[in-house]
């Protein structure tokens, strides 16, 4: 359970032969981006690989592992990439969640699961990733570069959020110079909505209302709205941002009905509000500017206890 | 009207006193951040300038010009940034066009009709800023490095389009380094969106029609729907780049209402069919991935003839 090096963590992928490498579940660009990059680069090396992941990978992604075909073999060193908790393994992998040798991670809640742990607060696990095959002096290649550049684009938001370095400027700045297609990427990943998220949207839009002036924005999901419309947990996660994002809004606010009496609500906030806080005075937790809270009662119930809530915290605003 | 190298570039404002700067109408990001930066620039170089632009400035570029108060004075030398044909520095300035003695721009439409044009095929015209101040020797501080940046980020879509280069990221390494608030930048411009154009949107999605199996969708604008809105041109071709996002489609369609049997048409296009082939077909023309046209006639024969329009490039397709 030691925290490492990129160096020490080098000198491991080194020493074994036999990898199995394990992302997260719900995949997202920068857990596939980094192992199907860590994948290539172990092959470099001459060594087996192979990629799993708890759940179904979107085929969004397919170009991150087009052309490669996994062999058959006993994996001997297990690796998980951009995993901050055992729990989100998946079920499918929860029997290997104490078996993990070496834990590549960014997030700084990590919770320190495996055998060793290589974390650094990066924006991307795939930043990691680079330093590790730079450490390694492998050669990468446009596919390495584009899978790099993957994690790190999706993870920074295509470099809008905060999380975004220097540093993660540089390395796109090296990868572009290693010919990738990072345009064809940012389409796929960021340009292309599905019919039943746009659907989704509109349907979402009927439902928004203005609260304190303008100040706060709350859009409503009732559970007749997404039932049999197709949209998966990733769509409704991505309308949480939708509210804040109007001119005026501190306080973005989505109420979406999960089965009837239950509200998971989302709360994001500019730099003037704390989500979090916001949404601990309703048993939630989250970061300052993303919280969230789950709300047993009517929805009108919900809706005033949230707003109530904010009320409270904009009325303490002396804080910020 | 002859191009010239960042060098002579430089010497050209060594050798000048008192600059005016002018930005093109409808100012965007690029256009804004370069002329901007250059007064800083300059100004650090103990020379006089002032900024203008023939149209009014949206208020979220306000951080570009906090704290300036520009002196009175003759201006003896005239800059264009971002301007690559005259009519863009709009009546209020139109009486200047011929007057121009250094034009700064990196669109290779250029019309040069500056005495001297710096024009170079970079991202960004605030790319070529960058370099100037480089060549200038003036050390960079937080406020040029954030004008910079802006125009950057805003002409590659913040590192999303096409256009992006290692050299875009390359800067923007830089410019972090420098000390930037990025993200409250790009929360500005990329992540702030009006009451009226969301309420636009939400009236556009009414409006969406899906042909040829999904392949081309079809928004439409009436005049009545915009009328009230207070949405300004801005807010309406932002709509255009909207049905191309839908997993799917190949062929995205803006059909608006300009005034009773005049349509503009805008046409956004994947990599597998040619934008302005199609509208050069009604007259219009632009661009391989995004092009426009005007059609006279009612609101179904506008339609009649985009959607045959693209059926013929639809069965032509080999080219690409």
């Amino acid at each position: 359970m030691s925290l490492i090096t990129i160096k020490e963590a080098a000198r491991l992928l080194k020493e074994n032969d036999r990898f199995l490498i394990l992302t997260h579940q719900s995949p997202d660009g920068d857990t596939l981006g980094s192992g199907f990059a860590l994948f290539r680069i172990l092959s470099k090396l001459g060594k087996k690989a192979r990629v799993v992941c708890g759940d179904a990978i979107h085929k969004k992604y397919s170009f991150l592992y087009e052309g490669i075909a996994f062999e058959e073999f006993e994996p001997e060193f297990l690796v998980t990439v951009d995993v901050a908790d055992p729990v989100l393994l998946g079920g499918k992998y929860s029997h290997l969640a104490d078996k993990v040798d070496l834990n590549i991670d960014h997030h700084t809640s990590n919770r320190l699961f495996a055998r060793k742990t290589l974390l650094e607060d990066s924006a991307a696990t795939a930043e990691l990733i680079y330093e590790l095959a730079k450490e390694l002096k492998v050669e990468l290649d446009k596919d390495i570069a584009m899978a790099i550049y993957t994690g790190i684009a999706t993870d920074t938001g295509c470099f809008k959020f905060s999380n975004t370095t220097a540093k993660s400027h540089l390395y796109a700045a090296e990868l572009f110079d290693m010919g990738i297609d990072a345009a064809m990427i940012n389409n796929l990943m960021f340009e292309t909505k599905s019919k039943e998220r746009l659907e989704l949207e509109r349907k979402a839009y009927e439902h928004l209302e203005y609260f304190f002036d303008g100040r706060c924005a709350v859009v409503s999901i009732f559970y007749d709205m997404i039932d049999g419309l197709g949209v998966d947990e990733g769509d409704l996660d991505g309308l949480a941002s939708i509210p804040r994002q109007i001119e005026g809004v501190d306080v973005g606010v989505t109420i979406r009905e999960r089965q009837p009496g239950i509200y998971k609500i989302s709360v994001r906030t500019s730099d003037s509000l704390d989500a979090s806080e916001i949404c601990a005075k309703l048993g939630g937790g989250g970061h300052i500017r993303a919280a969230g809270c789950t709300v047993n009662g009517s929805y009108q119930q919900a809706k005033d206890m949230i707003l109530s809530a904010i009320d409270g915290a904009m009325n303490s605003q002396s804080r910020f």
